[in-house]
Parts: C-alpha cells; structure tokens; sequence
C-alpha cells in the first residue's frame, strides 16, 4: 500500500448530468449535493453558471444549505478568443456563483484551437493566463483542467505542455489533465502523468472518460505517476460512455491503495450512495456494478457455493460489509445441491446435504430449469414448489378449470373476459369478470372468486409483470416464462409461470403469487 | 502499435452463464456459438460437461452443426483427491463430450487446497498432472486454468508457480493465469505476468474477473506482459460483476494494440453481437456500453455537439462505423426530422427536409414512440405505416371481427382457438383454427383465412416472436409490445403491435407481417 490522500473532485452534477438520460432539476442537485457532502467528498462541481440561467439558481440556494465539509465548485471556460475577462459572460457568471473554488478549462489540443475555436495557438495561451490570472486575482482558488490533454500531448507535446505552463505561471493551484474522448491506453496515461509531474511544481489531477473501459484502471494509473486529486462521478455517468466512476474507484483507493479518500467511517455508505443517486437520477441500477450491485458478491456456480461455505475469503476479493453490500446465494442448476440446501436452511426445513429428500428436490429444479423455469427471481414459487412437494403445505384453493375469451367486435371494440370455476373450502366457485386483456380479466376472475374466503387477498397488488419468450424461433408458439412481482405491506415476492400458451403460465404465476400470499399469512408472516 | 496476434477463448456459454439473470436453454447455447464462430472467435468454451446432463446435449448438438471455424471446448475440474482419473465421473464426462479441445481446471492458491479440496498440496498437484497428461495421453490438446493464480502467488509464491510447473511438464499446451475473485490491481497483474513469462515455456493466457472495474485494463497488462491467450465473454458477462468482456477488449486489442484477434471485415459486427447476446441472454442492454452502446457515440453537450459538427475527431476517439455502431445528436432539432427524413430517403419516397408530409410524420411518429412503439427492429410495420399514411396502399384485407378462446378444462386440458371473420376481395371469409397458444391460434385463423386468395403466403413464416412489458408497475394492465421477426427466402423483417391487451398487440404484429409480405410481392421484391 502507497501511503497519502487523494482529494476527490465529484461531477456527477456537472459532466455526470452530460449522460444521456439524465436531465436534473434544480431540487435533484441540491438533494444530491447534500448526500455527496454527507458521504465527506470535498469537491462537488455543481454545473457551468455560464451555460444556462438554471445553474445560478442552483448556486444560490446551495450556498443557503449548511453543508459540513464539501466546497461547491463552479465550473467555466477560458474567456472567448479576442475578448476582454470583464466582458466575458461566461467568466462574470463564473464570478456570479460566488464559490470560492472555480474551475477553469482550456484548450490543451492544437486540433481544437484550430479547428473549434478557430483562433491561434497564442491567443489560447492568453485565453488561459488572462482567466486564470483574473481568477485567483479575485480571491478565488483555481483548478485548471487541461481538456484534451493526452490527445493534445501526443500530437503537439511542446504546446499542450505550454498550456500547463501558463495555467501554473498565472495562479492555477491545481492543473487536471482530461483524457475527454477516453481514447488513451493505461500505459500511456501513466507514463505521461510520470513526465509532467516532474516539469511542474503545483497539485496535479486527473480527469478520464470511460469510452475504453478504461476510465477507472486509468485513474489509478494516473494516481500511481503522482495525480492526487481524481475527478470522476457516482456510477460513473457522463457524457457518451460516461466518467471514470467513483463508486469503483473509492473502494480501489482507499482499500487497495491504502490513499485516504473520505473519512473511513463513510465507506459503507457507499452502496446507499450508488442506488440513490441512481434514483435522483432515474438510471437503472446495474446488478452486476462491482462492490455496490446486487450480483456484487452474489454466488451461483455450485463449486463456489460450496467454498463460500468453507471459506468466506475463497471467492470473495473482499468483505461485503466494508462498502456496505452483502453476500447473497442463488439458487440455480448450476448451484448443485448445496444452494437448494442453503434455501432448505433459510425455511428451516431441517434436512442435510446427502439425505435423499435434498436430491429428490435438486433433481426436480433441474428438470423444471430445462423445462424453462428460473428461481433467481421467484422466491415464492421455489418456496411453493417445496411446500407442494415434502406435502407440507394445504391448498388454499383447486382449479375447476377457467375460459378466457377475448373478442375484437365488428366496431373495433374489444372486449376481454376471463370465467374460472374453483373448490374453495368445500363450496364451488364460479366467477366472471372483464379486464385490460386476458390477463388482467383472468387476474380479476381469481379474486372476485376467492374474496369472500380471503379477505386479506385484498391487500396484496401485483407490482410487475414480465414476459420472456423462451424459444423465439419457433414463432407464435414459443413457450413464454412470465414473471409477477407482488407485495403487500410486509414484503414482496416473485412467481413464476412457464407454458407454449401465455394465459396458462400467467395463471401458474397468478395463483402462485396469491397462495404465497395466504401461505405467508398461514405462517403468521 | 506492437505487432502480433491474441487468441481470444470465449466463455460466455460457461462462465457467462454464472451471470445471475442468465439461464441458457440448450438451444440459446447453439445460437450464440453459431454467431461466436460466424464472428470470428477461435474457441468457445461450451460448458462443464460433469456438473450438469444438459451441457452433455449441447455439446452432442454441436457437432452436427457445421462451424467455420471455431474449436468448441469442454470445461472441467481436476479429478478429485484420493481418485484415479479413469473413475472420476467429472474427468470421464469431458471425454464424452468428444472435443479436440479441453481446459483443465485446478488450484493454484493453497488456500483452496487446505479449505475447500481438504487435501494436501501434494495431492493438488498430483491431482493436476494426472488430469491433464490422461487427456493428452487421449489425444486432446489441454489447456490449464491455473484458478486463483494471482491469489496463490501472493499467498505462496512457491507453490503457485509449481501448480504451473506439473501442468506444463504433463503437456498442457497453454497456462492461463486466473484473477478469479477480480481483486487484483493492474500493476500487480503486469508485473506477475511478466516474471511467470520468464519462468514457463508454453503458450501463457489471462482470465479475469471485473469485481475491481480492472478487467479490461488487466487483461491489456497481461498481454503486454507477455500473454497471447486471452479469455472473456460476450458483454462482460458471468458471475458476480463478470468476467473481462469481450466487447471492449476485441476492439482495444485490435485497433489501439495492433494486435490480430478477428478476422478484420469482423470488427463492424461487432454492436450486432453484443446486442445478439444480450436479446438472446435476456439482458438489459447497457446504453453507455463502450463501443456498442447506443450512447457510446452520442453527443449532448452543446459544446460537443458543435465542435463534431466542424470536426469528427474532436469527441470522438474513433470511427464508430469501424465497430458497426453509429454517431448521434441528441438536440431533438438535430435527431428529429434528420432521421425521418433519412428513412424516407432510403425508401425513395422523395420528399424534402421542410416539406410539410415530412414534418406531419415526424409527428405522428413522436406520438406513436409515445405510445410505446419503437421502429428500430419493425421496418415492415415502418414501412407500411408510411404507405398507409401517404394512401400508398390499398389494403389486401380488412378485419370484421376476431374472438379468442382459452379455456383450461376440468382435467386439466387446455385448449386454444381462434376464430377470424375477413373481408377479402369482396368475399367474407370466416375461419377458425387451434393452435398452442391463444396467438398461435389466431396466427393460425389467419393464414387459413388467406391461403386461398394469396397462396404465397405459405412461403413465409415467424421467426421470431418477443413480448416486452411496458410498464411493469401495472401488473397484469401493463402495456406491452410486441415483436414479430418474419422471413421468406428472399428476405426478413419485423413487425410491432403496441397494446394494454396482448393479444391485440400480437394481432397488430402479426397482420403487419402479412401485409409486409404481400406488399413486397406486389412491389416485386
């Protein structure tokens, strides 16, 4: 482990916000900012005054929030080519925003200077030294990210050194090195970061885009060749591809480097962080995002399984715990018997690896796995499944039978409408009811049947609704798996169905989902 | 550049398949070794012929196939301690499955040893030597998973390195060095690979695991150090946070390495694979996805979208065509009529940019992506909504009226039919048919309804058929979508239907798909 700190600059609110998908109001970057500040990151760069009216509003109400420990950064261009600082719009919002931090870029590619800024290669060199000069001259702290610097050192190093140069000579106190296209090898990054950081004297940053998916690797390169400050976002958003992710990169620093990052207390709150700023930001959660998603430390394949039980250190490259995740057990057919053993433990079913009843079962969740079901996420139909089966669990209710008819009229209409006859406690049910599809109708049927014997159906709903085709080839008469999320107020639970014909699996997932329901009940769950 | 060639080894069909969320059936494995071999990749690893009797059918199915290229191989463990090879099931089911190729794997970290094998470390390596010279001595080639290397030789330099030593010596053919539980640091890797190259004379590979975001950059340092075998999966998949993926790394290699891995007219398929195995593997596509993802080369930020608009290069650190994905504005002023009109072009229906038909479908369309349709894979439903729109078409029939019956009978029969009213060159046609499945039924309805006014029709049929739900939190309300992928000899297209009710959607798909058909041939296409 390399000793020292390496301060983090965050710009989820910034670059993070570049991501396609992402558009934050004004309230979702102050909730944000609060959380980030929580979390003891000091820098939050919270958006470019210059760009858009909405980004001052954000800078005046954060500066009213009492954060504990993070600076607000606020983040802006060199002035226009052949301008002045004072009449510069983009440099007098930067001032507008009022942090005492503010970070600068220019141009440090002679390809942009020439072909997007159409000015000189001198005329940058003034762009940058006027605005920072002017900058610090008002009391302001000044990083300088050097946009486009590794492109720019590979094709003019001479003149994307100059661009540090005259940042450093007018004030910067900290000059970041962007690789903005994300196009640059490890190797190159560390090499080129060891160069400059013996040809300057002042703090030195780095600032990568994952378009290689290298942002991260590239990062910690860059911090081995003498980067100590890192800038990156949550969950790695930004523009394209996105930023190198910090989620991934805290844990790598602060746990494998040895680098303190944020107070050590902070690290298992990481996983919190990651799912509600995926939340704020309305981006679906990645289950296999190291350390923090759901797959992190989940096993499946049977030889693992039954190491972790051995040994926790055997398949797991670190604790669970330290970043605020948990180790998980799936049950698959790959899991061989010792996952259905775990299951078999967590009912408190009481058998052990060998008995004849656990290979009994494995065998059966075999056969149904080839037939196209798939446990991982119906909890409540393998808990079904094994009630049915060691003959330990009542049924609530028997099938008759059921017809679902749906009609398209002459007039367009259609019409959809779902009869189901059950033996319920004796008595015959029939019932009739109409629905948003066959489904739905069929969904409506079973309850209006069932809701005189339980009544507590009435408080469970069903939250999702999926459908796979499992043999897409051959056609309309594949065989389909439908999945149901329910829940009620004390839990949830996935069910399963598998058939050639959609209204048959989704009754086996439908009547699974309700008799969980009254089997949990039955339990006192 | 450093010149040379990198054998890629897939494992998407094994370790991928420890992904949580993936369960291949049989024939999903067929399919993606078809397009893994079409691609281009020179092994793929097929599954652990011992742990399951599923794998031994894929492996039988495989053979009849006739593959370009691809060696297909079998998956397995040494044999176990205190057996011989020729009694251990595991060690004989890798010889059933009859490949000329076969990969060994065994612990290369005693822990493993002492905890989960309970055996001594003598007995690992006799249990390595022994496994791999049998299947040598049986004419197969051998490559060894040296499992937990880098662990191992952290923990114990000594011994690590020996598991190498009996595994070369009993003719292994490659050494592939495991960061199995993906905890390893970049420069760890790079420098343990590097001393291991001195040290063995065989063919040395890489395989790593993501669970630090370094797989891509670690199997990158592992060939720089000396490794020209290179192991991964299709989009990163497998257990835990997956395994180095294959997506990222095919172009690195090739295109920033110089080094050969596909043949070179490959490379722009490969956004069609990744998105292949996703749909097959019934995964999430991720947006952001370096080089494939529909972000990857899409540009929001006002300051990049104007600078590509004056020089590619300046956001993009290469060609997107070169990996057969695309560049995107995501200004709607920009994406919106440019894309239509693009689409127009293509169907030489001439109509200019400002042209008020081109802006009226513009709308419709918004309106109709609003509604949950989404054209990317329904160029048939496309086409004819702009013919029908532009009164281009003169329908081939017109619906009276459908009605589906499903109906599950006391003992448990199912039935499905579809009976179908159509008005077809001024006769009434009324037709009813059963089928699996109340859409199979109405598939069926349909084509007997038609057969003796388009006889034609017979040449085409589905060959594919998806169902997405919408908006899952309705439950059995949601809206869902449905895809229906259709062919004839001479051609395939795809058809959507968008509706509350699915089988009304799956109407919607499935008439479109006929008419498609019937409007090609009036076109003579």
């Amino acid at each position: 482990m390399s000793a020292g700190a390496v301060t983090l600059y965050d710009t989820t609110l910034r670059d993070g916000a570049q991501a396609e998908g992402i558009s934050y109001s004004v309230s979702d970057k102050l909730r944000i900012a609060e959380r980030l500040d929580a979390f003891g990151l000091p820098y939050i760069e919270g958006g470019w005054p210059g760009s858009n009216p909405k980004e001052l509003e954000f800078f005046a109400k954060i500066r009213k929030r009492r954060l504990q420990q993070a600076q607000v950064v606020a983040f802006g261009s060199t002035r226009h080519p052949m301008k002045s600082v004072t009449r510069d719009a983009n440099v007098q919002a930067l001032l507008k925003a009022e942090t005492a931090v503010i970070t600068v870029f220019g141009k440090a590619w002679d390809l942009h200077v020439h072909e997007v800024l159409r000015t000189s290669l001198d005329e940058n060199l003034r762009m940058i030294e006027e605005t920072v000069r002017y900058l610090v001259q008002r009391g302001k702290i000044v990083i300088f990210d050097a946009e486009h610097f590794f492109d720019g050192y590979q094709a003019n190093q001479t003149y994307a050194l100059k661009t540090l140069d005259v940042a450093q000579a007018a004030g910067a106190e900290t000059l970041v090195l962007c690789d903005t296209n994300g196009g640059r090898l490890t190797d190159e990054i560390h090499q080129i970061v060891g160069t400059v950081r013996q040809l300057v004297r002042t703090l030195l940053g780095i600032h990568v885009h994952n378009d290689s998916d290298l942002a991260v690797a590239n990062s910690i390169a860059a911090v081995n060749a003498g980067c100590t400050h890192v800038q990156g976002t949550i969950n790695g958003y930004g523009e394209r591809c996105g930023n190198a992710d910090f989620i991934s990169l805290i844990p790598l620093l602060q746990l494998k480097l040895g680098k303190r990052c944020v107070p050590e207390d902070r690290l298992k709150l990481l996983t919190d962080l990651s799912r509600f700023v995926a939340e704020v930001s309305n981006m679906a959660v990645r289950t296999n995002h190291p350390f923090v998603g759901e797959s992190a430390f989940a096993h499946k394949g049977g030889v693992h399984v039954n190491a972790m039980l051995k040994h926790p250190k055997t398949y797991e490259h670190m604790d669970p715990h330290l970043v605020g995740n948990q180790r998980r057990f799936l049950i698959s057919e790959l899991g061989g018997t010792t996952g259905v053993l775990l299951k078999i433990k967590e009912l408190e079913m009481g058998f052990s690896k060998g008995s004849p009843t656990t290979r009994k079962i494995h065998k059966l969740l075999q056969q149904l796995e080839h037939r196209g079901y798939h446990f991982e996420a119906a909890e409540g139909s393998f808990e079904l499944l094994l009630a049915r089966h060691l003959k330990r669990l009542k049924p609530f209710f028997g099938l008759e039978g059921f017809r679902v008819i749906v009609e398209k009229r002459p007039n367009g209409r259609l019409v959809s409408e779902a009869a189901i006859k059950l033996r319920v406690q004796k008595a015959v049910e029939h019932a009739v009811a109409e629905g948003d599809g066959p489904v739905n109708a069929l969904d409506n049927a079973l309850r209006k049947a069932l809701k005189d014997f339980y009544p507590t159906l009435a408080e469970m709903h069903l939250t999702d609704f999926k459908v796979r085709v499992l043999d897409e080839k051959r056609g309309t008469a594949a065989k389909v798996r439908v999945l149901i999320q329910s829940q009620d107020a004390k839990s949830s639970w996935g069910t399963i169905g598998v058939s050639e014909n959609i209204i048959e699996a989704s009754w086996q997932a439908l009547m699974d989902s309700v008799e969980y329901k009254l089997l949990k009940e039955q339990r006192g769950q």
